[in-house]
């Protein structure tokens, strides 16, 4: 539950609403992107002008999760200032922070993912997480990061959440994502759960349309609601709604379409309001996805949107203002109901101190940067993290035949037959790390990365080539829009040409999926590393060759039962 | 059942199988790929030392399905009779004729696949789709078809049957597949039925790895043993294998792998032999496919291949024969066993008249070719039967705001949204001849085929542009080993940036899975198609503008139940 307001916090929200005009009551609901607004080259006045025009409550800063972090935090910092200079009242910044504040700004640390979080199961080190992604991320001008996570890896198909959650169990990802949270919020930078009402159950991606989370009410309260009611229970200050449906809560619209939490009062209002009791900020998920489009036109989308309880929409675009301006003329949108966002809006600045941004902008709760990062011992300590994180998640999911941990004396010459690639076209690259960091210990490294003709592995070794291991590293960005987590084209072609080998057994190393068995069953030695993250794949290295010991305890279950889809005709059921 | 031998046919077999040697007798039971043989520039007696080294049984030759049609008739008839005047026992010839002789060389009449075949539900036609295949086959020097499927599409992921089957009902399948063979086999050309136990269970590619065909005995005897028992007792000549395993009947090897079929005793000879009573030959499918090359060393996968039951292995390389030598030497191969597989294929080779192919290599069964043709009547009507099977197998799928058909005289710019791509390098081709049909009817045709930005269309949009009706094809070839038959990467982004559109209606049409609301639930028009044959793709522009009626009915249920996947873990079965 939330704490209550200090007067002096309840004075300034009140104040503040007294003072506000119809047009930035609508501004405080909803967030822009400032990286897609014109304010590259504008300043002062004229900026001043455009938020009085747009009087815009938060703005999203700093690289996508789904693209790669950018920029140096000192940057984002004065940019950050400038604009609360610009801005009548304060704004708040969020960003992509999932995997620390490195996930988004490069100068700062990124952390292994969640789910890597999950393998070292300790939640002093994800209260850490969440300390240090809020120290350095407040220090950078952010006051909201859009993480932690809460959804879970129910279905080994999802190709969206995959490494972005804590794993299948609930009871699990309660714990260490409710960790995450205080440990961002005690630090200064508001957390939001996401996404509501769960992702990970559907095969699709609400990026692309709208999914669906088919768990029964039951099943629902034992898995996500059993995390949703601890966040909420620890205070969590805002909740993303997700374009994913709930048909337990509500089947389909009229017109037949599956209802997305994004626009249904029954799961934003009545589930996640009123039955689970959250009084934070529901902000929305982008309103530019696919799972949001398909919805209705512009108008009606973003009045459903509103209408469902939703606090903040993101990324509605400037025609937002508009629409609410008519919606609330035609009474379609009530000022009550506009009210009572903007307060919910205005109390979560209060207590994240926003009314104490002076009239330069300065955040006076933010650490002073040095260099781009945190002072010396904190930056040292952050780094630590990332490292022992790194060190703790690596997982040795299968050693069949006790081929790991390898002998480094005896391990001279190596192939790495190359999972990371789609077609001749499309390359996900960064598995050079890897490949460096086996040819820094002095190991001869072969590649196979051309996957035509498929027995080319057979003819090196009929010409006599021999290696004392082969590894197999898949990885695939998170997430590169594949609408698939699996190995397709070139790397499915290459778990068909390590086959033809007769001299070696492919060590598999995944830097993405946990469920690599899945499509390569005939491994017998499998490693999930979770991601291409500098530290773990240097502590990935380290445990094949038995310098650190594995520590990893796999946040899913990694032999899955066979799972096969029976089809409906046939007789089959 | 198989009619029994006449008795010259009986003498033929046993002279023969009399007066081979033992390496004649292991030929017998290989069957060679002819592309991959250095046949190239040798005849003669050079041609003649090769085939008496090697004397190989049978021959594939063509195109594969998964690659491309190729070539001339009258040069495979060519070559195929030098290679019967250079072997001391006649050849048989096999070919990928999965959907016509056309499906392997070019200038002979492809078909609509399997799946439209099932869409069209005319076992008259069935039996003529197997005829035409088998007299141009036969004409070509063909004697022994890889075809047809008799595989069930009962899992949606499936990424390898998709159109290769005739759907996801077992009497369908088994009432279509019977008259194709028969078709087939009644005008000289030898059926395969493929796979045993059956494909379209399982999300993966036995390409790939080895695959699991899951359904439980009861479930099996209803879909696959259905097939299986129509297509024996009415006389199907040869059983392909597959690397399929079917754990009702055998559930793990003792190292805990499956087992498939192809070295499966109790799948290949328990089951399929004595349980149904298949008298035929058993030919297992390619033996440098994944899916049976994990099962061990090439020794044991080979000695294990044959004596699980199967006759005729395909393509095991050239090295199976010291294999096989060193087998029977050692008693691990019976000679008994031996001579059984041999009698089985001189048994089918007397049916298809081998036995009277002449000294010059000629088959006087073969109607003689004109121009690389069937003679002009014949053809004509080969021809015709395929534009017949293109009008009937279009099927509409969702027609749910009534958009088709189209007003022709109405219609004057259309937008095509190409759904074919994987990523920038990789755009799976022959789209053209839809867009070219479309321009030749005077359309403007718009089309959108990169994705980045995703707002291009609104952008169109917002500049003006207006379309009469927006169409959105979807191909993948069969197969590109992309190990999924789902749209991905950029095809997954096109499904994205078409929602962001506010002033069109998508239509759909599919020319490969029939599953594509699986992936658009948000389509209220969706054409199958089912490949871009080409008469296939004319008749569905004609049906999309009102020239011909939608007449396929869907071989497959295509608004399935929402099929989640739920994990293990969290409390959830």
């Amino acid at each position: 539950m939330l704490r209550p307001l200090t007067a002096q916090e309840r004075d300034w929200v009140e104040n503040t609403l007294e003072s506000m005009s119809l047009r930035e009551r609508i501004g405080q609901t909803m967030q822009g992107h400032a990286g897609r607004a014109p304010f590259r080259g504008i300043e002062g006045a004229e900026l001043t002008a455009y938020l009085q025009r747009y009087p815009v409550g938060s703005f999203f800063v700093g690289g996508e999760i789904i693209q790669k972090a950018e920029g140096r935090a000192g940057d984002y910092r004065s940019w950050i200032e400038g604009l609360q200079r610009a801005s009548r009242c304060p704004l708040l910044f969020s960003g992509d922070l999932e995997f620390g504040a490195g996930s988004a700004v490069r100068s700062l640390t990124a952390f292994p993912p969640l789910l890597a979080l999950g393998a070292v199961d300790d939640e002093a080190l994800a209260y850490e997480y969440g300390r240090f992604t809020a120290l350095e991320g407040r220090a950078a001008g952010f006051t909201w990061a859009l993480a932690p996570g809460v959804d879970l890896l129910l279905n080994w198909l999802n190709p969206v959440i995959t490494t972005r959650c804590l794993g299948d169990d609930a009871a699990r990802a309660a714990r260490l994502s409710a960790a995450v949270m205080r440990g961002m919020q005690e630090h200064g930078l508001a957390a939001c759960a996401k996404h509501f009402p769960g992702d990970g159950v559907d095969y699709r991606d609400q990026h692309i349309v709208t999914t669906v989370n088919d768990l029964s009410e039951q099943e629902w309260f034992a898995t996500y609601g059993l995390v949703a009611g601890r966040l909420i229970d620890q205070g969590v200050l805002s909740y993303m709604t997700g374009h994913i449906a709930l048909p337990w809560v509500e089947e389909t619209s009229s017109g037949g379409k599956p209802v997305p939490a994004t626009v249904s009062l029954k799961i934003t209002t009545e589930l996640l309001r009123e039955r689970l009791g959250f009084e934070g900020v529901v902000l929305s998920d982008a309103l530019d996805m696919g799972g949001f489009l398909s919805w209705g036109d512009y108008r009606k989308r973003m009045i459903d949107c509103f209408n469902s309880g939703t606090d903040v929409l993101l990324w509605p675009g400037l025609r937002y203002f508009e629409v609410m301006e008519a919606a609330i003329a035609e009474g379609e949108v009530t000022e009550e109901r506009l009210t009572a966002s903007v307060r919910r809006v205005l109390e979560m600045k209060a207590r994240l101190g926003m009314h104490r941004i002076d009239a330069e902008g300065r955040d006076p709760e933010a650490i002073l940067l040095e260099d781009d990062k945190l002072p010396p011992e904190l930056d040292r300590e952050a780094r630590g993290l990332s490292r022992q994180l790194a060190e703790r998640c690596v997982t040795l999911v299968r050693n069949r035949s006790g081929q790991l941990p390898l002998d480094a004396e005896a391990t001279r010459r190596v192939l790495v037959i190359m999972l990371n690639k789609v077609t001749a076209g499309r390359t996900f690259e960064r598995m050079d790390i890897f490949v460096r960091l086996l040819r820094e210990r002095g190991i001869q490294v072969d590649i196979l990365d051309e996957f035509e003709p498929l027995d080319t592995l057979r003819k090196w070794e009929q010409e006599g080539s021999r290696w004392d291991a082969a590894f197999a590293p898949y990885f695939m960005p998170l997430h590169g829009m594949m609408n698939s987590s699996r190995p397709v084209g070139e790397a499915a072609k290459a778990i068909w040409a390590m086959q033809q080998a007769e001299t070696i057994k492919p060590i598999g190393i995944s830097f993405a999926t946990p469920y690599l068995l899945q499509d390569m069953p005939f491994l017998d030695t499998l490693v999930n590393a979770y991601s291409l993250h500098e530290d773990t794949v240097e502590a990935a290295v380290q445990a094949i060759f038995g310098e650190i010991p594995f520590q990893g305890i796999s946040p899913v279950a990694t032999e899955l039962p066979r799972v096969f889809i029976k089809g409906k005709a046939g007789g089959l059921s």
